[in-house]
């Protein structure tokens, strides 16, 4: 059995808290916010507090907080030598407190507050200073269902640095095909199979095999035809871009 | 009973032409190529040629060939007042020769030659000059299990402009994922859940809606440390373009 507090009230400490829960062998036994009022829907569930002095002994203390807050909240903390760990893609092992045995659990994968998330499909990033630390954290995560890495600081920064292309630019670029559908009147409900495809091909094939498309042709004419359908110049801008990136990996252009 | 002949050897073509055989009520009768040792491995099955004066009579000319290859070819087939479509996504309906009944019949989705691709997953955009064609060919989308969109030439052309934003540019956004990733000995195999779940999550909800991270927040030391750690200045230029992007989308920043 794993005792853990649960810190922070966010989509990622709610997720967390919720598969905790029901994960066998695993106890949520205090929840704490510096707000109470986010955790109360929970309270005859768990204990919460919005007390740093009155949290309880537990072998596992978890930080789901904004990076800003790490740092003073484990400084903060009125115990020391337990296991405190984060769970941030970009902020060190070191911003937490050193009066703490010291850990990250970052799950790699995007959270919202309304959509069920499967865990077996979230990959934790696992990073202590101790080994015997590193276990248990690694036992948890196993506990719940997810696949571990075991990751250094500057593997768990990549990570999360190449996650905000493949998550958030990826998604910025949906929009934009949202955007030019809409302006003809087309549906961009047409290319959500295409969305779902592409994603799906490089979970077998390298993006470098899966890329096909006028840029990597080099298709001269269809890239005017393109340039010259797009109304707004800050499309533009991105489709020149990409473009010379797909021409620059596939050897059509040198930079 | 639909009679069909096939025109070109690529991955469109060939999909389709397997997609026909093991379709009830549709029926290929002969298969074109210019080049006739693309279609060797196929003579056992369906009648092959590369002479167009040797073309059968069918209910339908499917042409899937380079976009180039379209209007000459229209203009060399020795018949007329047949239906003759092209597959392409942003030819015009009139870069068909006039003498022949014209159609657009525009699969949606990346093709390979090897990959297994299920039509129910492929929506069958149509444009034809006249309704009885279109009938014919939304009647031979349906038979093949395919979803049909009825759209006309600006709309389909959005949409294949659309499709290189969600299909190219994104496979190269997970390149670049792949190659900072592989920078700092992390796996890229780490971010596959992430890229499968960014994809379905636009199946329901907006790209708008479905937006999170660093940019979307505002979060600068963030940007500034992603910034710090991309090394190529390639990559830096994606970075701030996109951030951009989705900062002008969630009203961060007016251009």
């Amino acid at each position: 059995m794993i005792s853990i507090v649960v810190l922070g009230a966010g989509n990622v400490a709610t997720h967390l808290y919720k598969v905790f829960c029901k994960t066998p062998n695993v106890s949520v036994i205090q929840w704490y916010n510096r707000n109470l009022s986010a955790l109360k829907p929970y309270k005859n569930e768990v204990a919460i507090t919005d007390d740093l002095n009155q949290l309880k002994e537990a072998d596992l203390y978890i930080l789901a907080v904004s990076d800003d807050a790490i740092k003073p909240l484990t400084s903060q903390l009125p115990f020391e030598n337990r296991l405190v760990v984060h769970t941030s893609g970009c902020m060190g092992l070191y911003d937490i407190d050193q009066k703490h045995k010291r850990g990250v659990f970052y799950p790699l994968q995007t959270f919202s507050k309304t959509a069920e998330l499967d865990f077996a499909n979230i990959p934790i990033c696992i990073e202590a200073l101790k080994s015997e630390d590193y276990h248990v954290l690694k036992n948890l995560a196993i506990a719940i269902g997810s696949p571990t890495k075991k990751v250094n600081t500057d593997q768990r920064k990549v990570l999360h640095l190449a996650a905000v292309f493949v998550n958030n630019f990826t998604n910025q670029l949906y929009r934009i095909a949202h955007e030019i559908t809409e302006s003809e009147g087309a549906e961009f409900d047409t290319l959500k199979p295409l969305i779902l495809e592409t994603a799906k091909k490089v979970q077998h094939l390298s993006p470098y095999m899966a890329q096909t498309g006028p840029a990597k042709r080099n298709d001269k004419k269809t890239l005017k035809k393109h340039l010259k359908l797009l109304k707004d110049q800050h499309h533009k801008d991105i489709y020149n871009l990409l473009t010379t990136s797909i021409q620059r990996t596939h050897g059509r252009k040198k930079l």
